[in-house]
């Protein structure tokens, strides 16, 4: 029987300044390293680095000029349907597996990744690619392709370079069903448990805790999302210390529950 | 027009240490304040303290014997359907306004404070008053009866003890219909928008932000139950450094989706 996972007494984030507006083909882990030592941070083990997943979408060129989307039938009906945009929906049908819910202006679909979300996560804000040509666009842009494997792929790019196991989150901001704002989730995760089972740990009296299964990666999407700012600000990845967890494999996936399970679906 | 609420550039929380277990009738504010004051830390103007609800739950006497409870005709069809325990069905009705969903030993229920949650929030662990009589029990902890109300109170006398005008957010965990895990949410709010909307900021290509309004007080509580632990460490209170809003008055209520515009209800 292994240690149980320790409650961090004390814990702080910083935005990391000056990250400029990504592109195709960056070097976000590069981007990260330069950022951290712009802030004098040096990156210690246990160390997490939240990481909004436009960053990687610009950096994997996840940009579509809507202007060049052909809507097909299912989707044209769609739109009419919900009153929306044919050539968004068409996007957001391809990144899906399964329409959830529809309303004004909004798909709500179970994502090619596996999570539920509206309009599968597109985005019409900061989404036009640089260099940009005149007349082109309006520009929508994709959620990255695989952000586990992202994240995985900056913790290795950070353990090499810094010689240390730090964890990644990749988030985004999700709408919620019953409560009205967006928070901060995990769509990606390395090297820290994406959930904290605390299920068979002991309460104040001693009793087994009930239902004590917290979704760690989105709480810390969640408390990167108070620092980050999404727009104006433009401070796209936060560095945590204090966080305490026990290293490994992980995945955003643990996060999903299954549709089976889903009182929702 | 005024200015837009900016965003943190660093956040600090701490867990507050040495907070005992809370019987019927203790003062929490006072409670906190001697934590504050045990942890070295110097309210400031802009803080935000974060309180677990079952603190003041506790503070309130809000304990339940079920064996004591009698659970009415409906309780006991509904139990039976659920394979529930009938008396804690019997207090989660009295608590709620509506049934949402019901699943093997759960209902989702809409409590009469407006949020969705499963049992109506009622807590089976760390529910025994101090004193209990022996046979008593088992016991069961009801929500406090009004968190918004108990947010403004501390709020007061925190600026009555340390002269500065400090947020309190009342927390507790809630799981969620799409993704597994619990994570923290506001059931009281005072001093900080519960609701922060962006809508209207400029994105960094000067394009208007879309869909741009953060549940502050939500991400606030996700990221005190990363430091607070809710058991063995003990650590109901979390003093909140670094977070940028315009204080004022706000209620919990304004992060709760109108039952109509609730694609899930």
């Amino acid at each position: 029987m292994t240690a149980p996972i320790r409650c961090a007494a004390r814990l702080e984030l910083t935005a990391l300044p000056g990250i400029p507006v990504v592109g195709p083909g960056d070097d976000v882990a590069a981007l990260l390293l330069a950022a951290l030592e712009r802030a004098r941070i040096q990156l210690g083990a246990g160390d997490v680095l939240a990481v909004a997943s436009k960053v990687l979408s610009r950096a994997e060129g996840r940009f579509v000029d809507l202007g060049r989307v052909e809507p097909s039938p299912r989707a044209r009906t769609l739109a009419a349907e919900i009153d929306g945009d044919a050539r968004l929906v068409e996007l957001v049908l391809r990144e899906s597996e399964a329409i959830s819910r529809r309303a004004r202006g909004v798909l709500v679909v179970r994502h090619r990744l596996g999570f539920v979300s509206a309009n599968a996560g597109i985005d019409r804000s900061n989404a036009e690619p640089p260099g940009a040509a005149a007349g082109s666009g309006p520009w929508a842009l994709l959620l990255p392709r695989a952000p586990d494997e992202s994240a995985q792929r900056i913790r290795a790019a950070l353990r090499a370079a810094c010689g240390v196991d730090a964890g990644v989150v990749v988030t985004d901001s999700h709408g919620r069903p019953f409560r009205l704002g967006t928070v901060g989730v995990a769509l990606g995760v390395a090297g820290l448990p994406a959930l904290w089972d605390r299920r068979g740990e002991l309460d104040l009296m001693g009793r087994q805790l009930l239902h004590a299964e917290t979704a760690l990666a989105d709480q810390v999407a969640a408390a990167a999302d108070l620092v980050a700012g999404q727009a104006a600000e433009g401070t796209p990845a936060v560095h945590i210390r204090g966080l305490w967890f026990r290293p490994g494999d992980s995945s955003a996936r643990a996060l999903i529950r299954p549709p089976g399970e889903d009182l929702y679906a």
